[in-house]
């Protein structure tokens, strides 16, 4: 029994766009990530996708305007919604998305999601 | 189109073990606490049960031992786990359970929770 600590799990990785899962939750990856520049435009037709942001700051580029996320501060884009974050500077994230979500619609990089 | 503060959010009530919502997220409630005191040992037969500190401390003492969690750790207590959260000070958590789970196990409780 012990609390998950999100800075000490950021500092075992160092590269962008590659979410650690830290915790399960009711059949979702509970996930840390650093995340540099810009993703790109996607969406998930079967899940909502949570972003919380730590450090740094978050654009969540929508269709219809950004959403701009400091720390403290999250935004759930809803299912099926195309988003593409962007941060200027290293930004560190929690994210919480269905067990087994390609982060792209692409599922070989939701493979690479890996277990801290 | 706009983050949610979670600052600001805490900021609009007073009480104590009475969540507001804040957001929702793929059939769950995304919340906000404050808690003082004891709580009461209890469990979720259906969900986990997300816990996050923002400010303060909380222990969640479970039959096997305490978890104990500052600002930037979490833990998710299984379902079916009884647990029995204790903060000595003023502490601020983030929540996330399915939308309607009673807190305690008790409906009148769960028809509390109040969008914000």
């Amino acid at each position: 029994m012990k609390s998950i600590n999100l800075t000490d799990k950021l500092a075992q990785f160092s590269d962008h766009w590659a979410p650690r899962t830290v915790a399960d939750f009711n059949g979702h990856d509970v996930m840390v990530v650093k995340v540099k520049g810009e993703f790109n435009w996607h969406s998930h037709d079967d899940t909502d996708d949570f972003f919380m942001v730590l450090s740094g700051r978050l654009t969540i580029q929508l269709r219809d305007g950004d959403v701009v996320l400091h720390p403290g501060e999250l935004y759930v884009v809803p299912k099926g919604v195309e988003h593409c974050p962007y941060a200027e500077e290293e930004t560190h994230l929690l994210l919480i998305e269905p067990t087994g979500t390609p982060n792209t619609g692409d599922l070989e990089t939701a493979a690479k999601i890996v277990k801290l």
